[in-house]
């Protein structure tokens, strides 16, 4: 049902069920995508669309423009490696990446908690001016709302970007094929375990930052290196690797099989799932991406990621396979096969 | 300094001495622009930044987009005329029209507290599908986060919008010249008083609505009759008209005169405001918008706003003046004259 229908007076069927929002909704796994995809999106952008990508292709008058928002709820604010207004640019800066276009300019927004003090603000703002100058970015205006004293959660930062579309590439579900590899930009978890050590619930302490990070140069890297063979790529963000290879194993109707010993985790952060009975797979990345290249360009263009900045752990985790469809598989070291699903509930909430 | 700079170990020398953001800060009169010239603006954007407009220029490629975006947090969440969804669309819309760009997709993001009844959000989703189809918007695409009951207030929407700016205009505080005409687009004060109202915290009851509606339609004949003799426009939104008409006369450094007895005023609103001790000029609406002509284009341009839908109560309120500068004086039915400053602390939190 497109918009227009709606405002013609015929509201479209909910398919949603649930009768009210948890924090698995927000989490970015099953929940999150029922709730886009039976609420929010047939009523928003009309059943027609495209599968969700991580940034919107506008085209404005002869010009194409790539086009992303994300609200940061992070708690806390601050934690080692990074602080909600560091995320806050380098998420959309990544979204923008991902979907295959070079971050150019950023609008943010504030809302804060009365009682914030200003110093913390402060550090924020200067945060995301540190990360945008570092991406290349120009953040071009904002808005600040306050709310009462209860209201929020400190601070709430929405950052929107806009990019230029990288020539040569041609992202999407339905460009990839049987047979492509699944390059994995470097170690996951780092993010979600070091939020969670943070805010100091677990008694378990681990040299662990967040891998907040702008990853535009090294998707540019893979994009030169393997052209029109780039097929495919997201950020692992809420969900994790699992979530989003999930996702794409839907949207291309193929199955995926990765090798487990071929993930790199630190093992601070396989300590920590172990304790906590989380897998490394679903665990949310905030500076590390997938990419799906042909078979035939898939060295080379891993070759190009490891000779640059930030690239120097990426690897080959699997591959696409035509059966089973819309499945993930991953096969252990002892030789064994697991089916890894999306995430389920929220384990690790408010992790971005 | 710039934002270059600040990233090179320099941190801007704040300006900002409030130990804490208070509600003020968010209301969009002094506070606000105090917090958003000595805090945020020096960090973020450097001090060489064009007066803060409604939405940023950005050059992308050979195009020119107009990028805004704005957070939500009014309360209630519905309100005789509207809803937080709608103003969310519109409030974006307006500042990309007033800005003098065609509204032409928009990214929207969901911060939901825990809890919120999905009726509730979904009714915010139709809400917003139809004030986007009226204002001829796509919606793009999004994000949907999750906070802990008690971690927000129901629902905060925020929206980004870019456009695409209108040929044979150009809006600057520098183009306004003394004996340009001041063209407001219909009566005052109707959205922060029905909120006010709305909220059922005062013992008056009037028929009164949000006048939250997109005004693109209005700036488009205004730009077509007045063409490059329109030199200035805003949507008096936090703030109301007392304090945009400040910020011009700031940024243009010249004087405005305004004549009170020319301000359309509902009697409900006037009634409101003598009780409240408020001035209707600092009241904000989230439908309305100012505009700056030259005095010889202006009778024309009156006449085509007033032809077009929704403009029938268009009016000329005053004009520029050169002396005082930095100053608007207003001129009662009486012959006197008073000074309007710039909205002071926040009498009505939480409006838009």
């Amino acid at each position: 049902m497109s918009v227009a229908s709606v405002a013609a007076g015929m509201p479209a069927p909910s398919r949603f069920r649930d009768a009210q929002i948890e924090m698995a909704h927000g989490a970015g796994g099953i929940a999150s995508r029922r709730l886009v995809e039976n609420l929010i999106a047939p009523i928003l952008m009309g059943q027609s669309s495209e599968p969700l990508g991580d940034a919107a292709q506008v085209k404005l008058g002869t010009a194409q423009v790539a086009f992303t928002a994300d609200s940061f709820v992070v708690s806390p604010l601050r934690f080692p490696g990074g602080s909600i207004g560091e995320l806050a640019v380098n998420g959309t800066a990544n979204d923008l990446a991902v979907s295959g276009a070079r971050p150019e300019a950023m609008v943010v927004t504030f809302i804060v908690e009365a009682g914030l003090p200003s110093v913390r603000l402060g550090a924020e703002v200067e945060a995301m001016a540190e990360a945008a100058s570092r991406a290349g970015i120009a953040i071009v205006g904002g808005d600040t709302k306050v709310v009462e004293h209860g209201k929020a959660d400190g601070l709430y930062i929405t950052t929107a970007g806009i990019g230029r579309p990288l020539s040569g590439i041609r992202l999407s579900p339905a460009s990839v094929r049987p047979g492509d590899r699944i390059l994995l930009s470097g170690p996951i978890g780092d993010h979600g375990i070091t939020i969670l050590l943070a805010r100091g619930e677990l008694d378990i302490e681990a040299e662990l930052c967040s891998d907040t990070r702008c990853v535009f140069s090294m998707v540019a890297t893979l994009a030169q290196a393997a052209g029109p063979s780039l097929h495919w790529m997201r950020d692992p963000t809420r969900g994790g690797v699992a979530t989003s290879l999930n996702e794409l194993a839907r949207d291309a109707a193929l199955g995926i099989l990765i090798e487990e010993a071929s993930v790199p985790v630190r093992d601070s952060v396989r300590g920590a799932c172990e304790l906590l009975g989380l897998d490394p797979l679903h665990i949310a990345n905030e500076g590390q991406f997938l990419a799906v290249i042909a078979a035939d360009r898939a060295s080379a263009a891993l070759d190009a990621m490891r000779a640059t900045p930030g690239g120097a752990d990426a690897c080959i985790i699997g591959e696409v396979v035509e059966q089973p469809q819309a499945t993930v598989l991953c096969k252990s070291g002892f030789g064994g096969t697991r089916v890894i699903d999306m995430l389920v509930g929220d384990p690790l909430p408010r992790i971005c």
